[in-house]
């Protein structure tokens, strides 16, 4: 193995891999990662920047060939991909690699399920060639950084792309010659800036990372021609995106480690160090026998990233809620409950939760791991009770079960798309290996 | 001025900027540009990569709202700006700012002549919006020299992107906000890469840079936000394309200085060592009265640079020609030309031409600048003659004068599209600042 051709060891690994190569766990989390994708694009799908870029691109709609999670709206396959693409990552509620900080799926399965809607795949075919892209992305992902991501590149859209490739690439049937070329179509497509986060041109990122690795595979397939050594090259995609460069990581145990495995999926739509403190407070609250208002003060120990990073005792939108410890606490509290109707502009103003909001301090204790915490309450009566979390859900040793993710689909279907038929929905995608035709998900995802 | 603002600053620069405060000289180099591009897109819009690419996107285009030149096919703005920004840059034959080595043109004008056809434009308000598209891809490109073109960004792409986003913006119109973000959108999506040069692929980026640059405009003008402080932010622009970034050369002296007056603009489809070359040859063959069969040897003299990038007497076929000095000397003595018929792979092929090429030697000569040439041909009755080239044709010591410019547009139209009425189309451009419709010169490009 050199790291002179990984581009072309990459692309001559995906088209060789066998669906019956692929190990039964790692099956598993393919359909995981496609049941979370495509209910955060059904709760993303009615956001007002989903809105206002349908309203810009529809002059551009081509043939209806391709369906709009959620929506009405059909448009041709690159349109489709690049706002399925944005819709899946809008409320932040993605899927997670954990040694990159990257959502895979939002880029690489948009294009999958559009080509199956125009080209026909059957389910296992589409699972496939997901794991795949996942894979492609991970890989080179992994082999930048850390200074790639460190230094502003949002590699969910800089590196999700080449997953958009080589999953599209892989559906198309590709030659090894022609996933070489897709490839290289996307390294030079690849874009993305964390800077841009916290505005709605995020989106624009994460959803040209879907349509242009789309788009790269089928110029491809037509015979466009691409640079062969396009990620290892001389001026080519390491050179340009990282100063952190370890190429071997691209191809090293290709089809024996599984980056999939270390996707995991985000359990509230908040920061990540906050998961630990929601478990222990929704866990508090089935013990409080008592209404919250006799609750008089909040304590939460954690590390110190927690604090740093969550301690917004004011706040003034959902965005902003989403990064605060302050609120997170109060609504787990008060409400049972830390979902998408927790992080809404009205549950911030609501002055119940205001009230409890004032009432939690946060303490550091470098001792205690980012994945943990302890939270203590003390009531009215002058007693006091708390919660150790020594794995939040959706962490490494806490993952998502199937009944937590079939939740969450649940909770964001009904946010963002209520008319679907979720349980038929949620049955369907894990019986996708069973099916003919991949295409019919996305037709129980649109009004009829 | 600080360097903490330069992206806000350079939106209100173009949005105050008044046709009226244009100098004539800028006036003139805007208009001579434009005539280059859509000449350059005549030429170029039935090359195979052209084709394939319309191949690809016909499903993908929407309402035909704008044209392609050269071509029959209409299809929507983004598309359209894609095809044409390809087009234009195809046959290398493009507008070179001399400074950062970048092509302006191919991404700056498409998005104009494609709002001029849906929307409505004068033709002065398309070219200030294209003299300040040019002046912010050259300004954002001079920012980041020389470390983020020597690392292998595509800096006709990746810089080419914010001069595209800033001339649509100014064309519809957008207010100070709004420029902002148009900006913001061009800079999450800025890409490609030098390793795609010589492929295909080299095609996606220049034509994404023009599509993605519109569409940047149309976002915001819809109300889509962006990072304000997208290029200088700690994890913006250039943050990621450069590690030697020098903020202020994006304002400073703008509305002084016009980074347009370092526009030239290629008298030959070659590479640029090689004009003087050309230039002694054509006018050795003026003075040779006799065949070329009397030659019995060539030796150009020139700077070390011209023998290392071009001592190339064995060739395959018409791109290679591009680089190889023994053939761009051949050609020029014997066919009394250097345009794009004489780097077809036919012209490689002919005999006569392989035969004088092996009569071509090349010496170094460090002394002689690398816009200068000597070339000195032997007879076969023992005379000999002798051509000095101090400034070579496009070089900035002499300027294409606009009836060489002329002549260009002819020699392109003729090559791409012979259906082209190009004494009309060429006056038609130069009178375009009295025109109140712009895109009257996309109906001269097209069949009928």
């Amino acid at each position: 193995m050199s790291a002179t051709d990984v581009t072309r060891q990459l692309a001559e690994f995906v088209v060789a891999s066998h669906w019956r190569d692929i190990p039964p766990a790692v099956r598993r989390e393919g359909i995981r990662g496609l049941l979370n994708y495509v209910g955060c694009a059904l709760g993303g799908c009615g956001d007002e920047a989903i809105a206002l870029a349908i309203r810009v691109l529809t002059p551009s709609f081509g043939v209806p060939q391709a369906g709009i999670i959620g929506r009405t709206e059909r448009c041709d396959m690159l349109n489709a991909a690049f706002l399925n693409g944005a819709s899946a990552n809008v409320l932040e509620y993605d899927d997670t690699h954990l040694p990159t900080v990257m959502h895979p799926a939002a880029p690489v399965a948009p294009g999958l399920f559009a080509l199956a809607e125009a080209r026909g795949a059957s389910g296992a075919e589409l699972a496939h060639a997901f794991i795949l892209g996942v894979e492609a992305s991970c890989r080179v992902g992994n082999a930048l950084m850390p200074h790639h991501y460190r230094r502003g590149a949002h590699i969910t859209a800089t590196c999700g792309i080449f997953g958009a490739a080589a999953a599209a690439g892989k559906l198309i049937g590709l030659d090894p010659v022609r996933m070489n070329w897709a490839l290289g179509h996307a390294a030079t497509q690849s874009a993305g800036l964390v800077e841009s986060l916290g505005s709605m041109s995020k989106s624009i990122g994460v959803g040209n990372a879907a349509r242009n690795g789309l788009a790269g595979a089928l110029f491809a397939e037509a015979g466009f021609t691409a640079a062969e050594r396009a990620i290892e090259g001389k001026y080519g995609f390491a050179a340009v995106a990282s100063d952190t460069v370890d190429l071997g990581k691209i191809t090293e145990g290709l089809g024996e480690r599984w980056e999939i495995l270390g996707n995991a999926y985000k359990p509230y739509p908040c920061g990540v160090v906050l998961f630990p403190v929601i478990d222990a407070c929704l866990e508090l609250r089935k013990r409080i026998d008592v209404p919250v208002d006799k609750i008089t003060g909040i304590v939460v120990r954690g590390h110190p990233l927690l604090r740093e990073r969550t301690d917004r005792p004011v706040i003034s939108d959902g965005r902003s809620a989403k990064v605060s410890l302050q609120h997170s606490v109060a609504v787990a509290l008060l409400h049972g409950a830390a979902g998408l109707a927790q992080y809404t502009d009205a549950a911030v103003g609501d002055p119940a939760v205001q009230s409890l909001r004032a009432k939690v301090t946060a303490e550091d204790d470098a001792a205690i791991p980012v994945e943990a915490a302890f939270v203590a309450v003390r009531l009215d009566d002058g007693s006091s009770l708390s919660e150790h979390v020594k794995d939040g859900r959706g962490t490494p040793g806490r993952p998502m079960s199937d009944f937590e993710l079939d939740s969450k689909i649940d909770e964001l279907a009904a946010f963002g798309a209520p008319f679907v038929d979720t349980p038929a929905l949620i049955a369907a995608i894990r019986d996708l290996e069973m099916t003919g035709d991949a295409a019919h998900i996305m037709h129980m995802t649109t009004p009829v």
